[in-house]
This record gives structure tokens, sequence and C-alpha cells, in this order.
């Protein structure tokens, strides 16, 4: 079986990594030569392709940055071979779907690895990225349903549970469990700039931090591609926070005893 | 050597496991019984033994909840024996350091280790808490230098690193480092009650969510005894978030990804 990968960066990297097998032959493409070279000497792939060629493949995984996504998925709706499934990896869906239901493309399947590193490149990728994590799949109602569980049968062959869900409210989703965590790390280590050491800190401060520091190109095309549920989420965050702050500057033990007392229950239940 | 805890919790419970040793006999006291049962049977402690005789060992660690330490200080400074060199571990500094200087007592040194869990209690405490992790020490003019040395010596012992920090400094310094970080969590595990499940999220959810539920009642005190910076450092964050989402809302490209690059920046001077 061939296997397409367009885009060799740390997603598509991984995920040449996680199919490596005598029964695949992993074919990978990247406009970016010093990429491609990378993932090719670190064997995330077997080999390097002409577009042409990677589309060609039984299934293709685009692993693009969000801004060129739309672009890479026009071009290869033209190269393709005629039986040839295509999903992409790009973390959010709504432009994607609406792509989707406007060429009516069954081939394709919107997809989303929910796993990733705070440092990007196919030098940062790894066989096991994917290992138990979710793998959302957003297929729309003209989405092929042997393409959908095409899709699934490489998702779980890299160690991935696959999970279905509307374009919509996996992008409300991702917003808070992805994008808000990360523009919090990102506030975090800015206002640290003002310490002159911040080795003092415990495993808090570590843990908050670790995605504080990732690629402003990728990650700025990830926000904004997310910006309506986004801002709405942001907002969301700013009142919490300013509730807390009142709480604090009023002294009110039992306000901010419940604001503490919420998140508790609230995290044993994502905990259960 | 006798060395006495008081308090026999997370924090209490790790230093007895972290100094025992041949050389050390380790009282404990906790006025729960359960605290007091579970950190024996825990073999946190060699022995529990009475306020009254810990007070009086070579040196006394004091790990009481934040609101009652400056009453357990106010005890022990009536108890203690005449060479009882007493530390507390309380994660905001400025109260204890204004009964210092207050009280004028050369045999108490101000301190905080930087290290905890996300659970309480001595069930949770360990040997390796505090290895690698920095124990602040907030002497004032009229600490006794031979006190710091000593309570700098049991420090090593537990394999932590003291490091020396005016009181104001240091709450300014965790306001960022550790009470900003459990905000951030507590909001993040509030906003996610909305989701069906949570378990579809990557590495930064579980990370930036590790401690969104700890303690309403131990945490509820400890950012009300820092509610001065933190109250401050919330109003910073609030300030940060409102500039991303406002950058997002108006589709600025560059304005989103400055605010990136400047982050990606202070995180790799604080990683240096």
């Amino acid at each position: 079986m061939k296997v397409g990968v367009v885009g060799l960066g740390l997603i598509g990297g991984s995920i040449g990594l996680a199919l490596r097998d005598p029964s695949r032959e992993i074919l990978g493409f990247d406009p970016s030569e010093a990429n491609a070279k990378l993932a090719l000497d670190r064997f995330c792939v077997d080999r390097l392709a002409p577009l042409e060629e990677v589309a060609k493949a039984e299934i293709v995984f685009v692993a693009a940055p969000p801004l060129h996504v739309i672009a890479v998925l026009d071009q290869i709706a033209k190269l393709r071979g005629e039986q040839t499934v295509v999903t992409d990896c790009t973390s959010v869906k709504a432009e994607v779907a609406a792509w989707a239901v406007r060429t009516g493309a069954p081939w394709f399947v919107g997809g989303h690895p929910m796993a990733g590193h705070e440092k990007s490149g196919p030098g940062f990728a790894s066989s096991w990225m994917f290992r138990n994590a979710r793998w959302i799949l957003t297929p729309v109602k003209a989405t092929d349903k042997a393409a959908v569980k095409q899709v699934e049968e490489l998702v779980r062959a890299m160690g991935a549970v696959p999970v279905r869900a509307k374009p919509d409210a996996h992008d409300r989703q991702v917003a808070i469990l992805s994008h808000l965590p990360h523009a919090f790390a990102s506030v975090l280590v800015t206002l640290g700039e003002e310490l002159e050491r911040t080795d003092v800190a415990a495993g808090s401060w570590r843990d908050l931090t670790r995605v504080g520091g990732v690629d402003p190109d990728l990650w700025s095309q990830i926000l904004l591609g997310n910006r309506t549920e986004l801002t709405k989420v942001l907002e969301d965050a700013e009142r919490e926070l300013a509730a807390l702050r009142e709480a604090l500057q009023t002294d009110d033990r039992k306000a901010v005893r419940a604001i503490l007392e919420r998140s508790r229950i609230a995290k044993k239940k994502q905990e259960a």
C-alpha cells in the first residue's frame, strides 16, 4: 500500500514514522527542501516524490500549515488517483469542512490528531506521537463511508483512537482544550519576562508554560483560523479571571473558595 | 539530632520522609488525628509527640496551613528549647517576615519549598518531593546567620537547593510563578465544564490543567495570603489576554504573530 504525506513537519513526519512498515511505502512531499531532506534523513518517509506522484497514493495525509491547506487540497483534487482517499490534519475544521461541502468530494475526510509537541519540524517527529491520542474525524454528508473507514484503519495503525465530531463542535472544543491553554502559556511566559530567574519555580510553572514558546508562524495561523470560537472563549476566560481578582480584592474568602471548589469538582468529573 | 515537623500534610509529611535517617529522630505533630496517624503509618515521622515536645527539637519545620502559621509560630515561640531553630513553609512570605521583624526572633528563618503536588495530605507525601527543587529562604535583619546555615544544611539534605530572597520580591515572584498558573488551571477546568468529554485533548490540556483541582481550603488561603501581588498580576494577565483577543477579533495577523514571537523569545530566555 502506498501512503502519501504532504507536508513533512512535526505532524507529517510523525505520521510517516508511525506508519512505516514493510507492508506500506511512505511517499513524502514538502515544498521546503530542508524539511524534506531532514524528514528523509530521519526515516520519516521511504522516499521523497513530486506532489504529482504523492497525490496518487491510496491514501494521502495533508499536514500543511493551516493557511495553505485549502490550496493544497485544491491541487490534490486535480492530481489524485481515481481511488485516492485524502485526509488533513488541520487543527480547525470549519473552513476545511466548508471546502468539503462546496466541492462535494466524497474521497475527502477532515481530520485532526490531538497530539503535538512544543517544538516544530520533522526534527521532533516521533513514531509514538499518536499513541493513545484521540484522532478526530469530521466527515460531512458528502463523505464516502468507505473513505472514513480507510482513514480510521490507518489512524488505528498509528496507535491513535479515531473519534468522530461535527466540525463546529470540534472547533469550539479545541478552542477550550488546546487554543486557550496555548494562549495562557504564552501570557505566563510573557509575564515571566520581568523576573530575574524562573528556575526557582515548581512543577506548576513548568507544566503551564511548556507550550509557551511555540512557533509564532504556525500558531498565529492556528489561532486566527479559529478566531470566532477562540474570541468567545477568551472573553469567558477574562470574565472568570476578573471574578477571581475581584474576590481577592474584596478579601472575600467565601467567593475565592467557591471558585476553587467549582474547579475542583470540574476537574474530578473530567478525570472520571 | 531531633527534627520537629509541625503540620503533617503533603509538605510536612514529605519533609519527614526526606529527612529520615539513622542520624535523625523525626518528631511529628498535627492537630488532626487522622493526618497524624496517616503520616505515622506512611513512615513520614519516627514518632508522634505533643507540640510541647516537638517544639523543643534542634530544628522545627512548621508546615501549617497559611491561616494558622502565625498562631503556630506564637505557640512555638513560647515552647521552644533554648537552641531550637524554627523555619516555616508558607508560600507567601510578607506576613511571616513581618512577624519575624515584630518579634525580632533570631532563631526563626522564613522558608518556602518550591515543590508540591496537585493532591493534598500525607497520603501523597514523598521522600523525593524536594529533589532539585529550589527552597527559598527569606531571613530578615534580626535573623541569626547560624540559624540560616542550619536550615540550609537540612534543605540540602532533602536534595533541594537553598536560595535566598527578600520577602516582598518573593511574593511577587510566586504570584507569577505559582499562583497565576493555579488560577489559569482553575479557569481552564471550569471552562471545560461545558464539554461532554475532555479525553480527546492533547498534552497541552493535560499539562495546563494538572493543578486545576487543588484543595479549595488550602488554596483559597494561599491566594488570599498573596492577594496584593496576585491582584496586580491578574490585572496584567487580563490585559494580555484582551490584547490577544482584540488582535484575533480584528484579524490582525501581524499583531497575533508579534504576541507569540514575544512569548517565544521570553520562553527561550527562561530556558537558558
